[in-house]
């Protein structure tokens, strides 16, 4: 069910299912071993999430699809034990739109047909993410077209095929750009404190070939003074009705440095990211994570007397700072209005 | 000789000197270990230096002309001898301005008594640290008084007891602002790639019982963006005529955050900092680092095939973003004209 993935256009399949058991590529071991998991039931799937063997919303979208194939083929006709597995994988991440996404999609096939068919299922996951693989090559091509010949580019976090089910958002239009000759210098952010950035973006970047250079977050200012980066490129985890971003924690720097020095800033998101109950940013809660991420890169697994720590997740760039959300519909530029999509 | 330093006032005594033994805590095992240097020769002095034990220019200077009272009572009349060894002391951080500038006032001091006497020297190597001692409780004071009361500040890198001879430059700021009731929330950029923030000013600032939050770069932005922060306040390591002030990458783009956010500006260093041969930060080049010290923290400790970073050590903050400059001498505004000092 997977045969339109096409690893020259669509980077690394990161999530693979034979129509029984699923096969993920461990990303917290990346990038020192690529090593798979092979899960045959939906506690494995469930636990896969939880544990961030797979991230990145539209991954996670994909992974939850088959997990329902996967419990289906457990349960047999047992459709009460199916819903209940379905509810624990909703769980698993409980602020992943996509995730609930995906599972309420199964859900409504199931509701549709009345029993469990893990065939009907698996048909229905297979265009979950033949969609996804759709959007973003929709969206890496788009994006791909605006960039001016010969430009730099600096990304954040990890947008790529790690995180979708495709070539990626952000990343997708970065390889495509390169890859059509637009864009001639690529620079990624490490992006603390997951390193996702020189984690896993430099990890798919080496595998497709494109040339790059990793930077600390306090480096993005004194490169854009050199002139070597006219566009920064980021994902997008929820956006608002008026084009308010959020991201990754650090996005919103890159957009005030960029306006600083006439860098321009595109987002890349599916428009399952645009949220139009949500009228601008400032009603999105700024979620705080555990101070030790903080400080393990000091080597300190828990915290000293009288240390502390400020660890927000993500933070909200204004829409004023944005000057193209790409979707899988197009380019949109401000004033934005995504009613239409 | 050390009668002045008072820990009350003067922060953590990082460098200490009986008249025979240096005493050293080792900077590269902190915030896990408190583990001290006992040093009783000028190669234990050089490696000292060269091996990072003591890092931060005034506090390698003030080591430095420890270093050389330890050589001449090693040497004893072998004035040749001493000299050779005050190369190599100098050529221990090639690029340590107060390195060379403690080595050469030693050189003066013999120069002028035409043998060597250790106890003079040691006299000389005294009034260089108590003179380090004293600038920063000048700058101290000054730099606080500026400080709105009620305000949050940021500080960047590490600036107190462990990088100068006393309570520090930045840091000095910080704590006497606090301890003067002024400054009511601190934040300390964990200052990637080598985490002098969240290793070596976190464990002064708790020292000092001063409460602190570390954050990761890339919150600087949204820290700002929340209203928590009046003042940046940061070291430099070296200030052009004009103003413009070279530091530990990552000032710059926190200059810029701060002038979009209202946020004001403060940058403090002794005036032997200042460069009046430098007519302008556009004349200061930017060293570049060994890119493994970025990939350590992804857990690699050589790059992957196809892998690069770009590491900068440095950037160059115009003297536009910066608000205040305080000396010594007392508190410097823009347009700034340093031929007085």
């Amino acid at each position: 069910m997977q045969s339109t993935f096409d690893e020259t256009r669509d980077g690394f399949q990161a999530v693979r299912f034979d129509g029984r058991v699923l096969e993920l590529i461990d990303q917290r071991r990346l990038p020192q071993t690529e090593h798979w998991l092979r899960i045959g039931d939906i506690d494995g799937v469930i636990g896969a999430i939880a544990d961030l063997v797979v991230r990145g919303a539209p991954a996670i979208g994909v992974t939850a699809a088959y997990g329902a194939v996967i419990a289906a083929h457990q349960r047999g006709k047992d459709l009460a034990g199916w819903h209940q597995d379905m509810e624990r994988l909703v769980q698993a991440r409980p602020t992943a739109v996509n995730l609930a996404w995906a599972v309420a999609r199964m859900r409504q096939l199931v509701a549709g047909q009345g029993d469990l068919d893990a065939d009907a299922l698996a048909a229905e996951a297979g265009r979950i993410h033949r969609a996804d693989i759709e959007a973003n090559r929709a969206m890496a091509r788009a994006g791909s077209a605006v960039i001016e010949p010969g430009s730099g580019v600096l990304t954040h976090c990890n947008t790529g095929s790690l995180a979708t089910g495709g070539i990626g958002t952000a990343l997708g239009v970065v390889i495509e750009g390169v890859r059509a000759g637009r864009i001639a210098r690529v620079f990624a952010d490490e992006t603390r404190p997951w390193l996702q950035g020189s984690r896993l973006t430099a990890w798919e970047l080496a595998r497709a070939g494109v040339e790059f250079q990793v930077i600390v977050e306090g480096a993005a200012a004194a490169l854009m003074a050199s002139g070597a980066v006219q566009w920064v490129i980021t994902g997008a985890d929820r956006i608002a009705a008026n084009g308010d971003v959020a991201n990754k924690i650090g996005t919103y720097a890159l957009a005030v440095l960029a306006r600083h020095h006439g860098v321009k800033m595109m987002v890349v998101a599916p428009s399952s990211t645009l949220d139009p109950a949500m009228p601008d940013g400032a009603g999105i809660a700024i979620e705080q994570r555990d101070p030790a991420e903080v400080w393990r890169a000091a080597g300190l697994e828990a915290m000293p007397a009288g240390f502390a720590a400020w660890n927000p997740v993500f933070d909200v760039t204004p829409a004023a700072l944005v000057d193209c959300i790409v979707t899988e519909a197009g380019v949109a530029r401000p004033p934005y209005d995504f009613s239409t999509i």
